[in-house]
C-alpha cells in the first residue's frame, strides 16, 4: 500500500496535479508492484513565503 | 508525548475537526498511557484535487 | 479516507502498537463518518535522542 | 523543487527502493516540468506492526 | 541535505515566516556542517481550528 | 507551539543530533517569539538507500 506526500511550491494547475498524482501512481505501481488501486497520493501546495531555499523564500528569489 | 497528523479530505466542519481532535487525543492517551495535556494533533484539510485514490483525484471520483 | 501518522518515543510495545492503531481508527471513524475500512494510521517510533522538548533530547532529560 | 516523500511497508529491497525513486523523480519532472535535478524523494520503510490498514496491523492481517 | 517541516499556528506574518527560514536554515548548517544551499525548509500554517492541545482546538482554548 | 520535523542523511553522531535540536529549538524561538518550552523538535534519520537526489540513491551518489 504506498502512499506519497507531495510537496509543491503553490501555483500549480489543476490540470498539472491530475498529471502529478496520475504519473506518481504509476511509477508506485511499477516499482513496487503493488496494484494501482492500493496507491493513495496526496499532494501540499506551499506558499512562496513559507518555502526556504538556502535560507531565503522562494518569493524573495523571485520562483 | 503522542502527537499526531490527520489528513482529511477538505469540507469537515468546525464541529467535526473538534471531534477528531478531541476522540483521537482521548484514544492516544488511553492506548500509550501518556497523560491527555501531553497529546498533540494537527490536522490537515487536502483539497479534492490535491488527493488521488488509485490514480484518480477525490474531485474526479465524485468524493 | 481519514489517515493519520503518529509520532510515539521508542520503546512501545507490539501490544501498545496495535492498541493505538485499533483506538485511533476508531476515533476517526466515529468523529467524522468515514467507515473503519477506509482509514489508514502509521506510526513513526522516534528515538530518544531524535525526540527534542524544549531544546533538550528525550534520552538527556531521562524520558 | 518537486519533493516527496514515500511510505512503504517494509521489506523492500534495495533495488526496488532504486526503481521507486527513479520513477517517482522522473514521473514529478514530467508533470511538473521542474527538471530532474531539483526533485527530492525520501522513502520510510514501515514495519508491519505500525501499519494500520481499518484498525488491524499489517502484520496482525498477514500483509 | 538537512530539510525541516515546520508546524505553526496561523497568523504569523511573512516576516515572521522570513526570520523562521533564515534562522532555522542557519541553525542547520551550522549544527550538522552543510552548507546553507543544500537546506530547504517548508512551513506550515495550521488553522487554530485544526491544531489540538490536550484534547482542545488551538481556538477554543483563545490561543 | 511551533513544532520541526528534521530530516536527514543516517549517520549523524548523537552529539549532532543533540546540536540540532538545540540550535533549531533556539531559532523557532527567536523567529517567532514563543517560549522555548513550547518548542518540539523530532528528527529522522533517512538511509543512504532510501534518499533520492535527482533520481538516483545517496548511497549510489557516494554521499
Amino acid at each position: 500500500m504506498p502512499f506519497a506526500q507531495i510537496y509543491l511550491i503553490e501555483g500549480r494547475s489543476e490540470e498539472q496535479k491530475r498529471a502529478v498524482i496520475e504519473t506518481v501512481t504509476q511509477a508506485l505501481s511499477e516499482s513496487t508492484g503493488a496494484p494501482k488501486e492500493n496507491v493513495r497520493v496526496w499532494i501540499h501546495d506551499v506558499p512562496k513565503t513559507n518555502w526556504g531555499i538556502a535560507g531565503k523564500t522562494a518569493k524573495d528569489l523571485g520562483r
